[in-house]
């Protein structure tokens, strides 16, 4: 049975928590704008495109909790709605994105009754479209991968993090698909271990054999030889091709391109923004410093120290082999290539 | 009042426990070179000066609790309780050195009391010699900190590590003693932390300001120009100055050298293999791997998985700039410059 991370019920959205994975697997069910707010913001729901899917379906549910009938008034309590769900979370694009597409909707027509249901049509068709980009990118991607590959990868990309089959992990389930025999090294990804908590978990549901590693190691293997190439996903991409992705990206890329090793980035269109030029622009999360401090509510360092807690870096496209959008595999200059959502 | 991570007491030696840092300071007294070989096995005692220091009064220990009044005898058992020590862990080069030091008192001369008591003033002698050399090397490595520098550090290599003043950190808190405005970036070390559990213990005692990050953070910040070197410990080094460090060093130093910081090892001669011309010839210490997935008992990943757990790698010696030992600030070619201890 395919697990869905996100799954539209007619008047709330399910969501499987993150946070408990991989000891409990505990769906939520969320009925009102503020609750999918609050998941986004918990990271009981991430991953760019994931965050994307679910920001569009707090608009369509936000847009169902409006009681007035007065357009006006309506569009008015609908922008204070999207004003939440676009400040949970900085980086990922796709959130702004989806979110922007519903309001377009809003203000362009209709009474209140056919805005409403534009918009939950809208929500559903984002939620499909992402979907069948991760299929693409997965289909297209999976040429990169020579039988026999040990495939490096970093924080999670998969199902969960899509609402759909996945950027870098749908490329690495997809040459799982068409048998060819491969292995993966999973990074554990510090802070929040999505690498050994969900990266471990859906590489393990998919039978695919891999090895979990702390991001320290990464290095070592590549040094090693051990490693024929590194994909990851991606939370923001500027028109050069800068790519915002999980913190420890960039070292991943420098090691990368340090080794002669292929760096690939795999991302629907919806995580490009075409209104950065480069990746200097991007705007970068920092988020508690308990989450360094602490794992899972366990202090592991001495109280009352300063603590950096950057959830993203920048990976200038200089270190990217080329970027894998459900339009194709792309290669510098990107630009043109990348195309506008 | 100085911290002492190892102290002889006469007929027995007391550490420091370093798996209990920083939630507990707990003093072991270990009076028997079995409980020695344990503490170090378990990483109680940590950091190649200070396992070469235990690892000294290990032999010394175990020296007295033989019966045996024969030479031939005494010897032979002692033979036996040096191999057990040897046999605790395999990378740093310092526990080797100071077990074979005693072993050739153990082989010259005198009668077995004879004997006993000079294995005694021995284990005592390197104590103070490596000392020695961590004062010098702080003194030494000092020069390279400017007045304000932004220092990355990386594991722990201060008085608990060293048994004496430290190497990296024994050089950073000598800035400190000459009242250099310095700040510390310190990466927390995973799989066990020593970052963030024991330099930043020792860091907050001595009143120098750092802020704590996980590995995965360290190339962001040299990215964005806000770290002026870095400076790690060694656990071995070649002739030719490729040097084994705590895994994660590797690619600090490739972080390192892509951003044009410079990227200094610092470590008593006593690290020095000179049967080693490089470092492919180092042998790496694969560690349980219940270390990666568990976080001090509380699981982190799904249960039956592959893990990695190399403890170490190696930097080549084309990404260090210099190598301060107790004899100067060495630069390429190494070889003789290292000196032999």
């Amino acid at each position: 049975m395919p697990m869905e991370a996100i799954k539209w019920l007619g008047d709330r959205v399910r969501v499987l928590d993150q946070t408990c994975l991989p000891a409990e697997e505990i769906y939520l069910e969320l009925s009102c704008y503020q609750e999918v707010a609050s998941a986004i913001t918990q990271l009981k729901i991430r991953g760019a495109p994931a965050i994307g899917v679910a920001g569009a379906y707090g608009v369509a549910l936000g847009a169902l909790q409006i009681k007035a009938t007065d357009k006006d008034i309506f569009v008015e309590e609908l922008k204070a709605i999207t004003q939440a769900l676009a400040s949970t979370r900085p980086t990922a694009k796709n959130l702004f994105l989806a979110i922007d597409r519903l309001w377009q909707i809003a203000k362009k027509g209709g009474d209140v009754g056919q805005i409403k249901q534009a918009l939950l049509d809208e929500a559903v068709k984002i939620h499909a479209e992402e979907a069948e980009a991760t299929r693409r990118i997965s289909q297209l991607g999976v040429g990169l991968i020579r039988d026999g590959a040990t495939i490096l990868t970093h924080c999670n990309t998969g199902a969960l993090a899509t609402a759909g089959y996945g950027t870098a992990l749908g490329i690495i389930k997809q040459a799982k698909d068409e048998s060819k025999k491969i292995k993966v090294l999973v990074t554990e990804t510090r802070p929040l271990l999505q690498g050994a908590r969900l990266t471990a978990w859906e590489l393990k549901r998919a039978d695919i054999p891999f090895t979990l590693i702390t991001d320290s190691m990464a290095g070592y293997f590549m040094g090693r030889g051990e490693v024929d190439l590194v994909i990851v996903g991606a939370d923001r991409i500027a028109l050069n091709g800068d790519t915002a992705n999980k913190i420890g990206t960039y070292s991943l890329a420098v090691l990368a391109k340090e080794n002669d090793i292929p760096f690939y980035v795999a991302a629907p269109t919806t995580t490009v923004d075409p209104s950065l030029a480069s990746g200097d622009e991007i705007p970068i999360e920092h988020r508690s410093p308990d989450e360094v401090t602490h794992i899972q509510g366990l202090r592991i360092a001495p109280d009352g120290i300063n603590v950096a807690n950057p959830a993203f870096d920048v990976t200038p496209h200089q270190y990217i082999s080329a970027i894998i959008t459900e339009r194709g595999v792309i290669k510098e200059p990107y630009g043109e290539g990348l195309g506008f959502p």
